[in-house]
């Protein structure tokens, strides 16, 4: 781990950065007295770029922000928390472009200038009245201080608001990168809407920021999604406004890295926000795999172990069962060989060469009742590593999930 | 569907067959006063063969196993529950071998014509003072009523004994196909240990055998046994010793397909009867994929709707919750075109051309409530199809497996 570079914004968001606007409304697509559509937006046009979702059905805002964001400009991001606009065909579609063609025009600016995202139950139509006044009422209300309000309202059964800034030095001027978040849903991340907008007033080009941006999802939301697998609605814009003023951060620029390391920071401190606000979630587990065949393969193993129904139970009642452990690892496709199996909870040796560690149950039980803990697995076989973040899975969440 | 060609023997199982035994004792594995040692026996030496786990780790009885069943010759099956004598290392070979070889020298064969079994905790070693009481006390209790007993004493979380046998005529004799099996934990059926015995008095050659076994498994247990990953201890082993003095069966037997015909119906019931003893099941739910652009895209598309957390918790609490399964179809790896995808639960239409259906919500409700239901998808790309069976995932399940 590198030196911080970067100091963390107290109380930051995305309207951290320079020249950008931001707001959270209620336009009742919600019943519940809640805020519901969330707008930020910059002063001046923004290098803009984003990664979306990978699943095949793909909900209409998302559709509509892929084409409008293959120009690398943007204005603005509008959002509708309530309803996703997914499985809603071509009258959906329609409805997207409409919302994104009237917040242009509030703001002045052309609407392949607009990205739109929508989060929220699938199959009902987005009731556009209310939509037409929320941009109206969002658009009044846009400020500087907006930020929170803008987080506030993208939440869906999130329990707080995700949000987060740094800033830092780059040729003598302050850059600073904002961002807010939503998740929730975590037993199978794969399915759990995920949005998350970052600002920055950087000076950077669209293709050295698309590059930037993809990598630090990699190390961050695709951490706590399983298989490249996504929600119909995930989506990660990034808009960035130069406000900063500083050298222009292009190709191999020497203060890239710093950017590129304040930028990782910011999306995984909101990634482990996501899994820790995960619905009936009582415990956040970093699984670790280390010693693969490959990376490919320690990102198998540790997927199989994360996703698996049985492991995660297990750690809700507190039991390491560490032979569900091995029973996952045994089909995760993974190249495993029994006999060199290690497998250590938060340090203590549960599994030694594929058989029963010497430690003390009531050890290892003490360290998976934490609400935090570590599974570090060692297959012995190579250099392959491969990080990824679960939770348990608590009769709450099964609860939570039963409703509608 | 053909016209079934056997009849079904009430109250049938492992010995109803000509010329087999069995038992189920108590030797004191388990804790409770539960039965936990079963024996099946055949008075002659009788052509063997098995389907075993695919998990890379594999329990010690089940390395045995595979070992001794290569000549294609048995003499009976030892199986205790309890334990599983997975992750125990060399030590836990040897020991699985001394349980053969005991077993072998009571009943006067050679060791490697004994199988052996265990299911239950992993990573402890068997106590095998214990086992060897067991297997003296099975024998002792060996009899050509034991099926029922040899049944109880392979169950671990099940709730009921899972036998049957038919019986149907071949060149003028009586063959009968007798079965028992033990399950649970279906929530990831790949990780329920699942142990089926089949005993055939057919005459019928190790090649045959062989084949006829795994199109059947292949058609059962694999349907509720998603990406072919199974649990460490998972097998499935027939015996057939040619006490019913048939035309022998052989390569292309016009009577084969009587006997395939019989053999599927066997183990898709026991598959059946497994599903639906699942930890807190509350509904089983058949989901056929059809329309899908091969097989594999079918089951692909069944397998992640029938393993999607989200979908499962929302059929525990009654919601057909259609969104869940389209997302699930995106991310399944399958070709999906979202305007072509129909969806049907029990015949009454939740999403016609990717979008919502016409039929009152009321209506839906009602099919998702039932205890058995049938979700039919239809991609409209091809003429691939699957079919698989699930649960949906309780509050039960999780309890349940929570305890240890």
């Amino acid at each position: 781990m590198r030196k911080m570079s970067f100091r963390v914004v107290k109380g930051g968001g995305v309207t951290s950065p320079k020249g950008f606007l931001a707001s959270g409304v209620r336009c009742g697509i919600k019943r519940a007295r809640r805020t519901d559509f969330a707008m930020i937006a910059s002063e001046t046009t923004a290098v803009a770029c984003g990664v979306f979702t990978t699943n095949q059905i793909k909900a209409a805002p998302v559709r509509v922000s892929m084409g409008h964001i293959r120009q690398q400009k943007a204005r603005a991001i509008v959002a509708n928390s309530g309803n996703a606009n997914a499985c809603t065909g071509v009258a959906g579609i329609a409805d997207a472009k409409e919302t994104a063609a009237l917040a242009a025009r509030v703001l002045g600016c052309p609407p392949s200038q607009l990205l739109v995202c929508s989060t929220g139950r699938i199959g009902r139509r987005l009731p556009m009245d209310k939509v037409r006044a929320g941009i109206l009422r969002g658009f009044h209300a846009l400020s500087r201080k907006g930020g929170a309000r803008a987080a506030g309202a993208i939440m869906t059964s999130d329990t707080m608001r995700k949000e987060i800034a740094v800033s830092f030095s780059v040729g003598g001027r302050r850059v600073t990168i904002g961002a807010c978040a939503k998740g929730a849903g975590m037993i199978d991340p794969n399915m759990a809407t995920m949005l998350c907008f970052v600002t920055t007033d950087a000076v950077i080009d669209g293709r050295t920021l698309n590059r930037c941006l993809r990598e630090a999802v990699d190390d961050s939301f695709n951490r706590i999604t399983v298989d490249g697998d996504m929600s119909t609605n995930d989506t990660v814009l990034m808009l960035a406004n130069g406000h900063a003023g500083n050298p222009a951060l292009r190709g191999y620029h020497p203060q890239l890295p710093r950017f590129q390391q304040a930028l990782d920071f910011v999306l995984k401190e909101l990634a482990q926000k996501i899994v820790s606000d995960g619905e009936g979630v009582t415990r956040v587990v970093e699984v670790a795999v280390v010693g693969a065949a490959s990376m490919l393969d320690a990102r198998r193993a540790a997927d199989a172990v994360a996703n698996s129904a049985l492991v995660k139970t297990a750690w809700a009642g507190g039991d390491p069962n560490w032979g569900r452990l091995m029973a996952a690892l045994g089909y995760s496709g993974a190249r495993v060989r029994e006999e060199l199996v290690d497998i250590c909870f938060d340090g203590v040796s549960a599994v030694r060469g594929g058989q029963i560690g010497r430690c003390p149950e009531a050890r290892l039980k003490a360290s998976v009742r934490k609400p935090r803990f570590k599974v570090m697995i060692n297959l012995h076989l190579g250099e392959g590593e491969y990080t990824v973040y679960t939770t348990d899975l608590t009769v709450s969440y099964v609860r939570f999930n039963m409703g509608e």
